[in-house]
């Protein structure tokens, strides 16, 4: 089979196609899976780019979608030919305590699903939703559930509350669609009006060009009759944090979610206290939280927005066209 | 004004239309409101229906709408014009714990809303939601309120859950309603194929009628795979209740809700308990909850289904129709 | 080794001590257990008393407690030497859903614990709290984690909380402990004032003979200002409930355990709605639930009380006591 | 009577003691209390020291106990003569949702408890632990309550919880005592090894003084095995946010309660996201919360500790008592 790998010493370059053998046979427990689709997230393009990030010859990609072909003993709910999808945490099953370490995230400090075939645990993966194309089920894995854990998890978000979310990166695409369909208010941003004019028609309430509202976060607590927004999913980090600040509400909730900004800066920690906000960091989710999400998808009908499809062969590219910023959504990887 | 009066002794043919002063101007936090409509509720029934149920010449009706014609000092949130709905529980303005008594249950303890002004403690109302008729607006008080309650306070509702409604009274179908915009899927019954139809289009699921299957419970578990509901919104009572254990998931939420099958009755406790269910008793809610519900109808659509509005003049035939358990979702009434 | 069985037909007269084959070699992720200590639960009672309530030849007791004194490859957070308790639901470890079946219970579904040796799963147990007797230690599996689970897990106790337990079973004495180590108020019934006596050295600030006081709920009532207590930790069933209703405070979480008086009986389903409480069934816990207990029990710095250990070869002797309901606290079995 | 007042400009300066005539009979549902004591928080210091802080001629000074001396009409719940506490919100008297301005905090937004004598609403106020002297019970206001809504109503603290507190200032003490009384582990720190040995003997499990361990949260996540604490009351701010986000486990809780260190500050937000923390920000409590608190106080019997008293007069040496930093818990201020 052909698998993608990211030569040592990495970044970009290093990412090369290989052959290599089938996936074994499935042992007791465990399935082979026909991979189909693959997507794209910042977690797994700083693995591929940054230099020396993941392990030699490391197979990239957290997000996996395929077919089961082979099935082993004491297997239960699984059959040959369900349409199945990857966990970001293989070992996090249920509970609400995450890991804080990679060490066994698929892509990362295991092998991923840059690759043809795998055997895995039956329980690292979920049913995919009914009806979806691979490429679709490929995002569930680490944007679609990220956007889950933050909102409805963390948030218990009900019908009637208010969202910010920021860009139009696939966690926020996904925030939105999952408020819209709880029926909720969202409030979008991004530095792009033919961007913010999408984001209307997947149903923002408003939106906001933050180039020429840098204080976006004040223009959000004004279009709110200044209370703010009950939730922020805030996918920036630091260089956006106090504009989040300023958009949440007295009490409210902000999803600390993203590095994009930078690993560390300045916090208005008094305005953080004073208005009482909570702000949660949080890392995908738990088999479990995907089950539930997986449930939630089917019900409301929700699809996820891919912006463009590059085979596996070209996954290089995929991460140059993510790196352009330019995406609108997600990026999927076919895999033949 | 015209009022409608419980005379002494009580029971429907008690009640008659009377003349009074209109209601005074508003002191100091107070709104002076012309009502417009009211809706009835099993509880509003009882009272009317039952001998020596209230005080005498009692005003009946907790459910009351229409529009603020004078305002007090000091009020603030709200102006002349605006549409309002009143409360259940004036007294219960937030926090978890709500009342047990009916001493100040406008209708029951204390004089309601069959009549067309009325002076009030500002607090007493919330707003109603924009574009809302006043017929409409009369059913958040109490049958909507309370399926809000059980259904997103008490069992926070997702995405993808499952719920069961039982019958078509007005908190049923707002359960349904409620539980279709937020992307939950509905099982509900009925002893009429005609209403399970009506059911069916409002968005329930699977529909059951429960006099050609009277193991509903048994019925709603196949239906899921043998898991069972999420939540059970049970309205019926005792003679209910057994189904509703069988029809809930392991760990899973039966709001109890309903006494219309009687104060008390055999119930299979180790059931509950080998599945570790959660019953859960509540009245309708609180001033807090009901304004997150009125922001949730404005920014879901939902519109209750009114199934035939009477004058206050009439209110004894509206009883009387909803005696004959014939309808289907809210009975209002108009105040002229 | 010797081990306890149940002959086929089962009843108390059907425990049989019989020699076996030592445990075998613990392979990956296990390890093997010299077994030193159980306790009697009335499930256990159900099972080694009624006629054909266990397979054939079933291995008693869902309480263990011993000593590993063998290592699998693999395992983690375990050494040689290690003091362990064993969980009444191995497959559960950890979320909030528990099962409702009992076909993999220790002592029911499968084989329990009620011999010298065992080979297991490495996370069927958990470690014992430091400087625990095995008999101690063996009281954690099923009442000791029951009562957490229902004040601590359901329940969040918190300082200030007022309790009622009832009678002198194991669950309700493990409650009574952990809410007075939590700063909790405890109201305690029991039919004997010599037991009642021993209650109050316990700690429990309130006492009431329930025989001289059969509206013992009303006087716990009365006791709290009209307003009952927070919680009541129900482990009657149907024969109490209705005093355990009386008894809860509006909006108070009754945790319902117990089937001592039955499987089903007449509830006042209305009183538990009016006054808005939570009934919540229960069965034991999660292993999560086990090993937070086990770290409340070392700082806490309660002890089980134990009323007499009998050695395993007087198995029936101790069920014998246990059916006479004259003990106080758990009865222990000691394993040579 | 005499009252203590912030003359125009500001600054420990303008602390002034003046005549003023005594508090007016109270009105319906008012009280009025003959206050006995007050104590010092750095809220207070804030609005006592900086230039211009508060309004000319404010009162200041949060805290407020004493006995009601006269009751108004259609009061519930108070008797002349009862111990009482004030509110630092009075508005906020139950529900999730705190505020986040000043403008109706006592001694801030509006005159305070300086002074001899007050008549205001009667839930303005609770009832104070029985026993207490005014001194003590003065200090529930700020300091005691902010520590139960930290561990207690925004932690759920557990028995077996593990908690870090930083300091000796009223709040971290406070937060020792809660957790200690409900069995949770303390790791305190302190810049002085006289007063790390007073920490332990109030029941700190390990003492840290920082000035040799700068990285004290290093050690305290060593001193747990590597895993790091449930909570951590946080009252520097951003000068010590780092280590207590070092300090606190994976999916641990920060709560974020000082400005001790400054107003804003450099954050490692990637190391909270990673590791899933809640940094919870928050500000006293709801009186709701106080009656809980207060209720705790009574059953776990904890006393607070008050470091000196100082009478009304001398309000100024308090604050700059305060301001020297050598005070060990709370500094008390008598009212003759």
């Amino acid at each position: 089979m052909k698998q993608m790998i990211i030569r040592p010493g990495g970044g970009l370059k290093a990412l090369t196609l290989v052959d290599s053998p089938e996936a074994p046979a499935p042992g007791p427990d465990e399935v082979r899976i026909r991979l189909k689709a693959s997507s794209l997230n910042y977690h797994d393009y700083l693995v591929a780019s940054l230099p020396n990030a993941a392990a030699d010859n490391r197979i990239p990609m957290s997000d996996g979608a395929g077919v089961i072909d082979a099935i082993g003993e004491q297997v239960e709910g699984f059959a040959v030919g369900d349409a199945v999808v990857s966990l970001f945490f293989p070992d996090w099953q249920e509970g609400p305590d995450g890991p804080s370490v990679f060490t066994r995230v698929p892509g990362d400090g295991i092998d991923g699903y840059a690759r043809e075939t795998i055997t895995v645990p039956a329980n690292w993966v979920t049913h995919a939703p009914r009806g979806w194309s691979h490429e679709e089920a490929a995002t569930i894995t680490t944007a679609g559930l990220t956007a889950w854990r933050a909102l409805v998890v963390n948030g218990a978000l009900k019908a009637g509350d208010t969202v910010a979310v920021l860009g139009t990166g696939g966690v926020s695409i996904y925030a939105l669609q999952i408020a819209r369909a709880m029926g909720a208010r969202v409030f979008a941003t991004s530095s792009s009006d033919a961007k913010l004019e999408r984001l209307r028609a997947l149903g923002a309430d408003q939106v906001i060009n933050y180039r020429d509202v840098p204080q976006w976060g004040s223009r959000i607590r004004e279009m709110t009759d200044g209370r703010g927004v009950d939730h922020v999913v805030e996918v920036g980090g630091p260089g956006t944090l106090a504009q989040s600040i300023e958009a949440a509400r007295d009490n409210g909730h902000i999803a600390l979610i993203g590095v994009l900004s930078g690993f560390s800066g300045d916090v208005p920690t008094a305005t953080l206290m004073r208005r009482q906000q909570r702000l949660q960091g949080l890392i995908v989710g738990s088999r479990r939280h995907q089950q539930d999400f997986v449930a939630a998808l089917e019900t409301t009908g929700i699809r996820p927005v891919i912006d463009q499809t590059f085979p596996l062969a070209e996954l290089r590219s995929a991460f140059e066209w993510q790196a352009s910023g330019r995406h609108f959504g997600k990026i999927a990887i076919s895999i033949p």
